[in-house]
């Protein structure tokens, strides 16, 4: 099968360029001594993420084999493709407590996440009573953008107490994500940014270790600060998912160049408006997803880049507006488009914004390796 | 099973807002004297459009029953739930052509679109080759906005002698989209967007029959339009989907009332960040989409409004940010939260910018009737 055999529009996987971003992270994350806790909210497929885990360093204490989950549709996947040391790293919900129980039950190494004191007391409560003890890291806020409890909070230790060695509860450690490292405008900032991630957490660390509590599990990660960290002293696994396929987003960011973006949708052309300049294909924002990520970067990459069958950038074409099903490209800075080039019926690809968001609304990888045959698909989900 | 039972993030369907939804805009076609093909791009599930189809009037010409589909996979799943007659209303790829054949083959009545010589003469040498007859309409562009040709332009009589009475094509008629109407900023603008729609297609169909081409199906359609039209004469057939559900950005275009959706995503509190103002919770972009249609009407409602569990709105709550999984409420004027109200746990709904974009997030709907208890789940899809 080619890519010329599919109906469009579908997601193709540079399987090259994943494995050469999986390398030089492997490597990175190894040159600093800790393990990688891949994070597989953006792949949803083992065929994906196995090859992010072979190779793993570490020791026991590490828990080599380990994967970071969003969702526990992911935790339920990956478990059932022989996975079972599972972070799920957003803040626990009282309803999904008996879905983790059920997940422990069948061989499941859960870790959980809170950021307070009634979600820790919550937490062992329903443990005491579903007969399970829930093991718990307390979520670290490195950056002010989303969750966490902040260094030198002494909720951070009430938290802690809450949840050590009751009957339905134990705590694992700590985390953090510099989530806000997406906002970082140099190289410079994002390795401060890194260096600011590992110390809020190893701070907390250590708080709970001299209050005499256990803190085995120290986990920093986004895939900005894992490219740039510099030194991961008290950290003990790093946690990243986006690094496998990057986007143009990451690109723009100055994490990957836009020839290591692993992930492209084939579209076909489906028309033309000759007088607006405009290429009208088939990959609407169903198919690229509604993410604008680069609205407020440097270079505003619009729905995504044009590129050929080949995957190479067609001159300054991106898909400057999206409907449900239609993309409409332009050329960026105006110029005429000859569209004899561009017949009805070409294919194109189109490099994403955001891979997370672009790979949700597709069912498959379609993976090739340096030249148009599909060498497989590889089924993903989505959901919860 | 009551929505107090889900696991969240999950979609929850108010079926009496939709049977009053589709009951209204039935209604209002019946009255114009044409017939409702309802667009099913949004809903994906049989369980919703046979809402929409049940009780349609119409005469053979007007081929009661039919739907409007946005990908070929609806188009599989409703003819596999008995729909036959099926329109597929985005500009035809060569590569979508033996798939299309083979829905005929197994009793589908299928239309397809087109805008140029090209893929007309394309249409027709596929449909020779592959031994079927391809009915096509011919896009018209009413406004500006996307694809079609302009009324008055030759090639519409050079594209119909294209197709007409060919082995592997026929001409079946003309239809536009008027999707500009989605900028309109009044009523009124919306009536006259209609007039023109109306007025656009109309030209073309009797600019083809003077030409001595045969043009049955004269099909117009968009949710704004299609609410506010005042006549039809001469339209065969109207196009809509949106309007079973509603949403944000159609309240905020005067298309309906937040009361008026039926629509919502159904989440927990995970946390709070007190100093920052914000609750925090599971439903991220993934649940909600990255639809930021609201963004440029005159109430930005963020990712959305907040409600309590019976789908009331709270004060002037609006989902202000998101990443993957979580979602970031605060004040939309910036007054501080009482926390306390809002415990980890707790579960609020919340309204969608664009229901075509947040239903397309989910697997399925959780149909509620005036009462948390769910009465059924309906199934849906995406992907192609």
């Amino acid at each position: 099968m080619q890519l010329t055999d599919l109906e469009t529009p579908a997601l193709v996987l540079d399987r090259n360029r994943l494995d050469h971003n999986i390398a030089r992270m492997r490597q990175h994350i190894i040159e600093l001594g800790v393990a990688l806790r891949p994070h597989v909210k953006t792949a949803k497929s083992m065929d994906v993420v196995q090859r992010a885990l072979e190779g793993q360093p570490g020791t026991p204490e590490h828990r080599p084999g380990g994967i970071t989950v969003s969702t526990l549709k992911e935790a339920e996947y990956f478990l059932s493709n022989g996975v079972t040391d599972i972070l799920y790293a957003v803040g626990i919900a009282p309803n999904k407590l008996a879905h983790v129980a059920g997940l422990m039950g069948r061989g499941a190494d859960m870790t959980i996440l809170l950021d307070s004191a009634e979600a820790a007391d919550m937490v062992a409560a329903k443990g005491e009573t579903l007969g399970v003890q829930f093991a718990a890291l307390i979520e670290i806020d490195s950056d002010g953008h989303r969750s966490g409890i902040k260094p030198g909070d002494p909720r951070l230790l009430d938290i802690g107490k809450r949840l050590h060695g009751r009957p339905g509860s134990s705590l694992r450690g700590v985390m953090t994500h510099a989530g806000d490292s997406y906002n970082s405008d140099s190289i410079g900032a994002i390795r401060a940014m890194a260096e600011r991630e590992r110390a809020a957490v190893v701070q907390c660390a250590q708080a709970l270790r001299e209050a005499g509590l256990p803190c085995p599990v120290v986990s920093v990660g986004s895939t900005p600060t894992a490219t740039y960290s510099e030194r991961l002293d008290g950290v003990t696994e790093v946690r990243a998912g986006v690094f496998m396929f990057f986007d143009l987003f990451m690109a723009g960011l100055g994490v990957c160049t836009t020839d290591d973006i692993a992930l492209s949708v084939l579209t076909s052309v489906i028309g033309h408006q000759q007088d607006r300049n405009w290429i009208i294909t088939d990959a609407g924002w169903m198919a690229l997803s509604r993410d604008r990520g680069t609205a407020n970067q440097r270079v505003d990459q619009g729905y995504g880049l044009v590129c050929d069958l080949a995957g190479r950038p067609i001159d300054d074409l991106i898909v400057a507006g999206t409907n449900q099903e239609h993309g409409i490209i332009a050329d960026r800075n105006g110029k005429p488009i000859d569209m004899t080039m561009f017949p009805v019926g070409m294919l194109l690809r189109i490099l994403p914004n955001h891979a997370c968001a672009t790979a949700a609304q597709h069912p498959q990888y379609h993976a090739i390796a340096g030249s148009p045959v599909v060498e497989a698909v590889w089924p993903r989900f989505s959901g919860w």
